[in-house]
């Protein structure tokens, strides 16, 4: 039988930069559990934060992400139109964009699939994005019939 | 129940830029209306066009797509090697893989479960791509035993 | 009725660079030719070697590949912090979060329902990963009730 669950998940607020969320993510899908193969689907509902899978352990690691990001995606550079939001706003949304809005992450006995050193990241990529929101879709099979 | 739909899509032809095309697949997945909670997944057939998710409102942000895509991935760099397709085709593989060949989006009582401020986007990074292909999958529950 | 099929495969380990994998995907996976509609979804375990999805004919445009990207993320910068792991090992990391550490494949008539010009790559951002492993996860109908 596959079950079906679906449901909107409203993250802290991050300072920009990349975090660690996946605490934050699996606490709210206890449905997971029952889940004997699946995949959860998770799709960020804005176009300035993005999510991605990475390292989990060094912070590090996620300084050199933020900082990357900025170099390769500058803000005040010449050639942006679309300014009237904020330095940062189109920045955000090139930024968003090359890490993408969702992630697909399998479920095996009642578990996310995951490698070891490999964690959910928000990457919050405007100054004060606030609380951003997730819907979350998990669908597999309960392993009954 | 789980139903399944799948199809192959012919987009309308664009010149090279970001396009939002989310009304015309909708237009072509009459059979959303019937989904309860499920996916749909877009695959383009092409490794020199893309698909992504972004900010449905202004030209301009699309426009700085475009602008910042060809500055990070710029033609006619003294390294390519892969020219004989013209000056714009290995650029073109690059950007496509830097903002993917698919999307995965939620679902829901018959309808796109997106962001306010979310539309797909059509990635066309050659100079002539002519019509684009996708083939388009959705999967889900139509609430019916 | 929902088949699920879900495994680990060990893939050989591959020099750094992109590499064609399509062939040693799909031979690890034969229960793809009872999918009549469904999806396939491959996630790398790994934060420092990613998945995509390009031009499968020419061996020059995956050098191309390799060469764009150690421009675009060029190790010895010295911004980054995350060091102790050798110079390769911060730029694979912001690699695969460029391309992404997942495929999701539309299945047909028990084929991949890719265009005639997709393979799978093997993305190895480090100068000796070792062998790589996937989860797949393959789920569809079997045209049976």
């Amino acid at each position: 039988m596959t079950t079906w669950v679906q449901r909107e998940i409203r993250l802290q607020p991050q300072p920009r930069g990349f975090h660690l969320v996946t605490r934050e993510v699996l606490g709210a899908l206890p449905e997971i559990d029952n889940v004997e193969v699946g995949l959860l689907h998770l799709l960020i509902l804005h176009t300035s934060a993005s999510l991605t899978l990475n390292e989990n352990a060094s912070p590090d690691v996620r300084r050199d992400f933020e900082t990357w990001f900025n170099e390769a995606v500058p803000e005040r550079a010449s050639y942006w139109t679309h300014t009237l939001e904020g330095a940062d706003d189109m920045p955000a949304h090139i930024k968003a964009a090359l890490l993408g809005p969702s992630l697909t992450l399998p479920l095996n006995h009642g578990r996310l699939a995951l490698g070891t050193w490999q964690g959910i990241y928000l990457c919050e990529h405007r100054d004060r994005g606030g609380s951003r929101s997730l819907v979350a879709t998990m669908w597999g099979s309960t392993g009954e019939d």
